[in-house]
């Protein structure tokens, strides 16, 4: 291979939000627009300090035109070639600065149990139908993500997936991270999501945004500290409850909550499994839904989109799973790699072995959501980046022999390797 | 030196439940008895699978003599003796298999705000009293943690606070690590405890046992994947809201929760702080209580009692800090290492420079709780394992040279250095 094939497993996609209303049904629009006005009240968060309004008008005014591509096809394209992305998989959300961008009624990221489920569903049907005309432009590239909000009303959230499959999406679904107050993920009153999910190749997948907003009051650093965490925490509920041996075919992906969580959790839970020294006291219960490890339903059901994935947990790849992360530019947010995703890929990738590269950047992506890498190969050829441009000239492998060795040390039994750690 | 001075910074005490009755004051003993009679359906748990009971027989049989030095303070010396161990941190609830020995009215380690406050200060003063009266037995080796409910009555904790110090208890006290239905610990409303707390040296705990555990129905693997993060959580309110820089003086303790996520979240927080890209988009909010990053705050004003210290945790220790670590045996529980705790130190300090063995095993719990370290060097010099014993024979700095040098790589800017990993 000459030039890698890069799929980001995260991107954003989403209309300025007044333009939502043309996709809602009729009945929804005077809410909608009632919905417009009290939002209004966000644009208040400035000034309480949450916001950088520096950063914010910098941000805009030097992407004003590549922003654009959060719902103009002809110019995201553009955007994801000047990136170096052949494919992406699309979230809702454009706009992760001042929510401009938002899907109807709140039914994006932060979507949560509290939420009226009458409006949170006409917004992700809105929203969904807007993504599948998207995703028709360059259909090849794109694989979007429908908003299915499945807590309350399980029958009308599988005929959504069934509808928005048909229309086109084959990203995916993504739920909310937060159940409350309804049933937790581990009850089996969600098993008809998980089996259409199964039966139509859909991953599901949660994405960071919503977290326990009431306890934090103003302190946005605790919002930071612990929002991945509110969105990862759906994984122990499926594995623990079984759900991956009802539904072996079902794919569970956790996007933008970073990966270097992973490691540590896959060792935490095989240990437990396993009843080493301190699980040895729990009971039957504690594996009777499940016939593997943790470990394992994680490298047979399990991915992170990891988006801007940094060198700490790089350096854990073995541990996570070379197979289970997959890369993103989080376009077109702030806090991804985008516009300058080859200088960030040279930076974090630069000693990592071409082949595991290869999975990362676009690989797994490409078998978890069935991107087709022969119809993608002309563009990839064209505009992806080489294996030089990422600085990878030495024998990277080297480097990583013995971690490669151990692999999950706490499975292998093998410590005492090299292992850089970084940002 | 020869023999290490050990101090186990988790360690637990209670009386059998039926003997905690004459400590409640008498206003207390009808509830006690009703209390006592409705604690039989815990028994239950082994029928449901949530308790190994061939374990708990095997573990019940075979440390029949050793288990009651839970409350017997002459078989407890000889226990830690045996143990290698000259100096103690005593939390409540003694039995972690069947808890036949917990503090009344679940005032111990898994204390909620869901509990009847006045119930819970009675359990709390009657636990508290019984173990002023246990440390007054070898109280030089001894520092026993106050159970102080504070979510309900302010002033009424403060007021315990000040007469558990009065009655010999210098260990500090131990909060509920859950707030709910209460304020977060954010709110300046617990002020009051965080002063007393810093004016009397008293370090302030929350130690692993209270979860979300309405939502996992019998899965005990999901309380197995998130309990330890329900008690860690305290600490990142604390910071972020600037109660170390109201009370510069507080010491705040995690205990039995692990140390292994410590170097990710201290990693986090800094660059979050520091604005490092993500973070850019944040207002001033983020840090207008504090002034210092959050691992400044946590070298100066936090501790982790990481009870039985595993390999991948000790391989972290630079970036989560060597002076912040202490280890313990979590006598008389099942998770810990007693009572074969030489073996494990051996298993897990066989390669780490004797002076970080010295701080992580016992001086700096000596720091936090003010352990006499003259006092207890006759015992420690008897009992204490020595270097050789651990199998620290070779140079082992050079192991950790590169390491050391990088200590909190996103501060240093130094990464790619030796780190073995392991259970």
């Amino acid at each position: 291979m000459n030039r890698y094939l890069v799929i980001s497993a995260d991107c954003h996609a989403g209309l300025p939000n007044v333009q939502y209303r043309d996709w809602l049904d009729p009945d929804h629009r005077e809410a909608f627009d009632e919905y417009l006005r009290q939002r209004e009240a966000m644009l208040e968060l400035a000034g309480r300090g949450l916001l950088n309004e520096e950063f914010a008008e910098q941000w805009e005014a030097e992407n004003e035109e590549g922003l654009r591509g959060g719902w103009d096809a002809a110019r995201r394209d553009k955007e994801l070639d000047a990136d170096g992305v052949a494919g992406e998989v699309i979230f809702p959300d454009a706009d992760a600065v001042t929510a401009g961008a938002s899907a109807p009624f709140g039914a994006g990221l932060g979507a949560t149990g509290e939420t009226d489920p009458a409006l949170l569903l006409a917004g992700a049907r809105a929203h969904n139908r807007w993504l599948a005309e998207l995703c028709a432009q360059s259909p090849e590239r794109r694989a979007g993500v429908a908003i299915v909000p499945i807590l309350h009303d399980v029958d009308a959230a599988v005929a959504e997936i069934r509808r928005a499959r048909e229309s086109g999406l084959r990203g995916g679904i993504l739920i909310p991270s937060m159940w409350q107050p309804y049933p937790p993920y581990h009850d089996h009153r969600y098993d008809p999501v998980w089996s259409v999910c199964e039966e139509l190749d859909l991953p599901v997948h949660v994405h960071s945004g919503a977290a326990d907003r009431a306890q934090y009051g103003e302190h946005v650093g605790m919002y930071v500290a612990e929002v991945r965490w509110w969105s990862m925490r759906p994984l122990w509920f499926l594995i623990w409850s079984g759900a991956f041996d009802r539904f072996p075919g079902l794919k569970f992906v956790i996007t933008e909550c970073g990966a270097f969580w992973a490691a540590d959790l896959l060792w935490s839970m095989d240990i437990a499994y396993d009843r080493e020294h301190a699980a040895k006291k729990l009971g039957s219960q504690l594996t009777a839904n499940m016939s593997m490890r943790p470990s394992e339903y994680f490298d047979r059901n399990c991915w992170i989109g990891a988006s801007n994935t940094r060198r700490r947990e790089l350096a854990r790849r073995y541990e996570i799973g070379v197979g289970n992360l997959m890369w993103g530019n989080d376009f077109p947010h702030p806090e991804g790699t985008w516009p300058h995703t080859r200088q960030w890929l040279r930076d974090a990738f630069h000693d990592i072995p071409v082949d595991e590269t290869q999975r990362m950047l676009g690989l797994n992506a490409a078998g978890v959501y069935g991107f087709d890498v022969d119809k993608l190969a002309p563009l990839s050829g064209a505009i992806g980046p080489t294996p030089e441009e990422l600085g990878q000239t030495g024998d990277a492998l080297g480097k990583w022999r013995e971690l490669a060795a151990a692999g999950r040390p706490w499975r292998t039994g093998i410590e005492a390797m090299p292992l850089p750690v970084g940002q």
